[in-house]
């Protein structure tokens, strides 16, 4: 009965999630720009519409009285998890904690472009003061440390130790394999691609590739948008990118990467994607789905073998398109300022400094003020780069800090750890996978992502699902061999 | 007190709305095929939502008390309006009536086909009988006569006998006049443009057609749909048409007519349109606007000779695109069998035989068996077609009573007869309008149409807006002389 209950309230929240994301999709890839400002209403209505379906009283009393009861343990932990979020904040903070943000986040997008960081830290200390807030009563009420209350939302079960464990295995190796590289790398070859490249070709390319990654057309769409996102909904997943006349590099990736997202959301088990039980584990493991797509499976050189034929096809023959010189351009490393720029091997070293600067920050050992003069260390640490005054490429270049997202930043390194170890184990199950991902068999590896990832949904918790699909849990080895094993 | 509470919750109301047009929308004009049960979920939850948020008791008591008040009277009118339809019914016969609407149009689909008019019967009747009901209890809680409960839905305020003495005159000279004109017609040389006529560059003469009648594109889209319509919302308007390779005509008079849509919602006021007062007035009203677009405008010779140079830019020169030519392939008269498919001078002919059958049946007169004959009697009387035994290209043609929208079918003529007496009022004020549209200058027609209707929106009652906008009440006078005048 209460169990019957929760499934009704959860299914409505899903119908209404559903509105939520075409609205968003459709906000960030097809509307016309006056629009906004319905739509921003429209959206926060349905937000507070979500919020007081989560909220309603009976919600915690059927909670309450499905685990008093023992049913469905696995799906009414994921719905109490989504309750939480909800419902453990006095309604004061929410409030005052998304005002902070959205002035912080609205006011950022032009001190960024002025390197103001002291404009910057104004609105940007009462953003950490209500995030330091929320993170303790998440804490209180879950047991859990400041951080890890915050990282739950985003990764739950996993916590800062796990993390920083892995990044400081991370640390002993990373900085000296990225020098490595890049004297390996000073006397390569690369053959530059010569443009342009039309729009209309590359997405052709792209809506192939997408075909042979085994995206469904009849459930989801390709578009444009200025940030390339996986969006819509299970049932019918609307990915984007953006196209460069001068540059098909970043278009035809993003899709492959966007496509990974893709997959994992199209395959989820189709009788419960109502549920939270039936949706992504978590951020980390739907990155990890995008990194086996594009890191794992996209820039090696037996996929990159297989499409460049492709590549030809679409975008006329140049030397440039040839297997090998495809797989040198993709997988050249080059030290940078900006994250999302970063390449396989520097990318790391982004996140974990934002990692360690981020929990200190939560965790109240530093203030907002110090965050310059650490992000220049940490910059000159692992990747040598001098970041002094540079704020706008430097700690102004993230949008998640702004609103306060606190806890995201690892999601993204653990989702190429996660990948790395799942194409270890699928390569130990399948000896001639390179052999067959050259001739475009990529069936063993979708079968497998399927068994082991996609069909599991939030059945499991993260350490377990990966421990059950690659028969250990997480560690950085397997990544490690791999980036060595391409970059060396 | 009681009208800002009211305004609160018709403005929720309105961004529900929001989401669900758009939802709706992209469901036409992107979704993929696949998409289409959880997109329907996903409406479903949202109208419920709808008629919740219109069914709180607390309305009822307000808008008494606003009417007790006497505030903001013209407001307080168009939101009871809304109220009303939400709220006499008793919810089994909404439910009811829903459930054999779903089911008879879903048959329908096939049963068009199959030209299977006894399939169809067996639904239909039940459609028949509750859109009785509703038509009854309508009619008793608002005073109206059953017909004319139903069409208050669409044309608040007009009432069937008020139709039927339009159609009454229009039956008198209608029929005759087609014949008259088909026997000049029959001597008249027009050209066939030839294609293929490739979509990019009919969409490109749409877009600069569009810019031309002012569609304000920073708030609204082009898009291709299977059936064309004008969508979205009135702060980012969403238009569709379709286009054939071997035909530029319907396409390019298609987005003409959904511009005149789109402009009316584009030019609501602003600072009213969330609450019912600010919104469009009426099916018929609504029309109106798209009609002056297509039919008074459109198809005049003085804007086909403006924008035939146009034509000849997107699609190359032709002799068929000659001003001459193209007004005479734009006011082509061929009587049909099909309602959508059929010309300015002959669509009359199909609304006034649905009118008087509908008309007939809500209010008991006739039954469904009847219908077959009657159809048949009445294309033959108005058009001289034989459809007997035709069903699919007869009473089986039309969307609308298979899920008992009843009452809406006068809607499209009436929009004819006051875009007629509009341009007759234009024409009066601007004595030398044809010379200014021959070069190009529609302010006038603009500026006339936004003083007189479109930034009245719902203020006035209908019949009191066309009063005041044209010097007289509607009348079939202008629309005669209009047809008379180009098809004579």
């Amino acid at each position: 009965m209460a169990y019957s209950s929760l499934v009704r309230a959860f299914t409505k929240l899903y119908r209404y999630q559903h509105l939520a994301s075409i609205a968003g999709w459709d906000q960030a890839a097809m509307m016309p720009s006056e629009g906004n400002e319905a739509r921003g209403a429209a959206m926060a209505e349905v937000a507070v519409l979500m919020h007081q379906t989560l909220t309603e009283p009976s919600l915690g009393e059927w909670l309450k009285e499905a685990k008093r009861q023992g049913v469905e343990t696995a799906s009414v932990r994921e719905m109490e998890r989504q309750w939480q979020v909800a419902n453990l904040l006095p309604h004061t903070l929410v409030e005052a904690k998304s005002l902070a943000g959205s002035k912080c986040e609205h006011a950022w997008r032009t001190q960024r472009k002025a390197n103001d960081w002291h404009g910057f830290l104004s609105n940007f200390r009462d953003v950490v003061k209500y995030a330091r807030e929320e993170a303790k009563l998440l804490g209180e009420a879950t047991g859990l440390s400041r951080y890890d209350a915050l990282m739950a939302k985003f990764e739950p079960g996993t916590t800062a130790a796990t993390v920083e464990c892995m990044f400081s295995d991370l640390k002993k190796w990373l900085p000296g394999l990225v020098q490595e590289v890049l004297a390996k790398q000073r006397s390569e070859n690369v053959i530059a691609a010569t443009g342009p490249f039309p729009i209309e070709k590359q997405r052709a390319l792209g809506v192939e590739i997408m075909g042979i990654l085994g995206f469904d057309f009849k459930r989801g769409r390709l578009d444009v948008s200025t940030h390339p996102f996986c969006g819509g909904v299970a049932e019918d997943v609307r990915i984007t990118t953006r196209y460069r006349e001068d540059d098909f590099m970043q278009a035809m990736m993003g899709i492959v990467h966007e496509t990974g997202h893709a997959r994992y959301e199209q395959n989820l088990p189709r009788e419960l994607v109502h549920l939270p039980v039936g949706q992504a584990r978590s951020m980390g493991v739907h990155e990890s789905q995008s990194l086996s797509f594009e890191m794992q499976l996209g820039r090696s050189a037996p996929f990159l073998s297989f499409i460049a034929p492709l590549v030809s096809k679409h975008l006329g023959e140049q030397a440039a398109f040839l297997a090998d010189n495809l797989s040198r351009m993709y997988t050249r490393v080059a030290p940078g300022f900006i994250r999302v720029d970063a390449d396989e091997l520097t990318y790391p070293t982004h996140v974990i400094l934002r990692f360690e600067i981020e929990r200190a920050l939560i965790d109240g050992e530093i203030e907002p003020d110090d965050i310059p003069q650490l992000w220049n260390e940490k910059m000159q640490a692992y990747l040598g780069i001098e970041t002094k005054g540079n704020f706008n490429n430097g700690c102004l270049q993230d949008i998640h800090w702004t609103d306060g997202t606190f806890g995201y930043f690892p999601s993204y390194t653990l989702g190429a750890m996660y990948a790395a170890q799942y194409f270890a184990a699928i390569h130990k199950a399948v000896p001639d996978l390179d052999t067959r991902i050259a001739t475009g068999d990529l069936a063993p590896i979708f079968k497998w992502l399927d068994d082991n990832i996609w069909s599991q949904a939030s059945k499991l918790e993260t350490a377990e699902l990966i421990t059950r699909a690659t028969g250990e849990p997480l560690s950085a080895v397997h990544f490690e061999r791999h980036l060595r094993a391409r970059y060396l």
